[in-house]
């Protein structure tokens, strides 16, 4: 199979009509007509075969996570998925796995609105960059430099289970094989909170989706707004079943990969938070208070501080 | 060196004003606000280690051309470079290494008043992945669908330097030191056509950067514009000492690396096209005819076709 063969049959055939789309794959570059009155979101993340997945990770997993991680950039600023561009570099071009990725990448696409209109292919070790771009009413987008003292920290859906997958891949704790099935799913799936994120647009000061760990990630929201912030760790959301696990709390803190939101709002707007979470299907929980005395306070639910070894994920540490 | 230590010293401190920036690196997503009746161009491209350069490349050099590639894909379509993102993957952070590969990505992104909105950095083999965006007036960019029959085909710069030089890498070829000298430069600090692209907007038909070979760069402007070319090889520009070498034809019509443009424009736009390779200070050749014959054919300056063993390069084959 041949790269111009494969971009042809495989990416170029399977483009979307979205009106703001001038000119999509298949030239030097794509051709967005913004819509006036708009802001445009862009963000990049790349993601390594042996490092972000496993090289032996089913194709449709794969592109699955690719783009969510994207997504969930957007969630996180309350946008709207609108076009992405995708490289990869693959050690061949199989066309079964080929095939496989596709499907599941434009299947994510196609239930985001988001198309895809351009990138690169190339022979070489595992690697995948989208670079996703959304769009907001102007001056909307949530802004990690936005939270006051006093608003509400919430959390989305559950944390921690991607990390605690990984452990059992690494065979440093042996989960139940129903619950490892859930984790795992957590891990190879991320489901990124893009209709909760565009609700928050409205409600929420700060937001911010958690790759890198969960206390990590708030720290960047604290540290942009100049606060600081009390967690009841034991109010995080999680499977109860990985309680009984002595490094629960390092999963559900510091694990990374959840890809859920944390963001801050308003105690007024608690009602309406609730609502949203109804309509958008994404459980939230509320989870502790922004401060004025700044650094991140973990308590449990007797009001004890809990420490942890380590704050979150750095790729060069 | 820690990773948000690098993003926050090198990356986040040297980002420039645009005021269409809203948001700038260091949050999940940049925030641009896109300028009334401008469209917006959109490119990718992705750069391995042990494919697209060698891993014990200067700094410098490699930064300059992560970016050139790019910067070239927005000369193709005639688009004023604007914003970009950046994806890294480098086996450690050495402070000495990313602060020259850091000055000379802003040394290129300042002199094309391109500002870094975002990426992502992480521990892992050699890749770099910029997305760049760049904006021209709406419905003005230059595509390749648009070559008529009768166009002239013009070529900027000098094919075949870059490959001349890596077959000297390989041994393949010994070029004198001085002319190996040129050829190197032309490899490692490709110059993007930007200034040349734009002033084409309003004289040329169709165009696109030479990066696979121009044989095979030029063919995708007439599949795409269902026409054909005659190309005098014998008049495509390039170094006159690589000529005494037999693989010079395949150097200059199949080469790759080149990041020059070629474009067809009408015959009476001749006098403008000199006039603003004048002004661009950029050299422009005329080097064949669009014809409705479709298919590429070249010959020589005697009028004898010329065939090619390979047309370009094909990342898969």
């Amino acid at each position: 199979m041949k790269e111009f063969d494969f971009i042809k049959q495989y990416l170029v055939a399977r483009q979307d009509k979205d009106e703001q789309v001038v000119l999509g794959i298949g030239d030097d570059a794509a051709i967005i007509r913004p819509q006036a009155g708009l802001d445009i979101h862009i963000s990049s993340d790349m993601l390594l075969g042996g490092r972000h997945f496993f090289t032996d990770v089913k194709p449709a997993d794969l592109a699955h996570k690719v783009l969510a991680v994207n997504l969930s950039d957007m969630a996180a600023m309350g946008a709207t998925p609108k076009w992405a561009t995708l490289s990869v570099a693959l050690p061949q071009l199989d066309e079964a796995w080929v095939r496989a990725f596709c499907d599941s990448l434009f299947a994510l696409a196609d239930a985001h609105g988001l198309q895809l209109v351009g990138g690169d292919t190339t022979r070489g070790d595992w690697a995948f960059n989208v670079t996703i771009m959304g769009q907001t009413p102007q001056g909307l987008g949530l802004r990690r430099a936005a939270a006051e003292v006093g608003d509400d920290v919430w959390v989305s859906g559950r944390l921690g289970l991607a990390c605690a997958a990984l452990y059992d891949h690494w065979n440093e704790v042996h989960l139940d094989d129903d619950v490892f099935t859930m984790c795992e799913a957590a891990r190879l799936r991320p489901q990124a909170r893009v209709a909760l994120g565009q609700g928050l647009l409205t409600l929420a000061h700060a937001a911010q989706d958690v790759s890198d760990g969960f206390a990590q990630d708030l720290q960047h929201i604290l540290t942009a707004s100049q606060v600081g912030a009390v967690v009841n760790v034991d109010a995080l959301p999680t499977l109860p079943e990985l309680k009984q696990y002595e490094q629960w709390q390092q999963w559900v803190c510091a694990g990374g990969d959840d890809y859920e939101l944390v963001f801050t709002a308003p105690a007024t707007a608690r009602e309406a938070i609730m609502a949203l979470a109804a309509d958008s299907q994404t459980a939230v929980t509320l989870v502790g208070k922004i401060t004025a005395d700044t650094g991140l306070k973990l308590i449990d639910a007797s009001g004890e501080e809990v420490v942890l070894t380590h704050k979150g994920f750095d790729h060069f540490e």
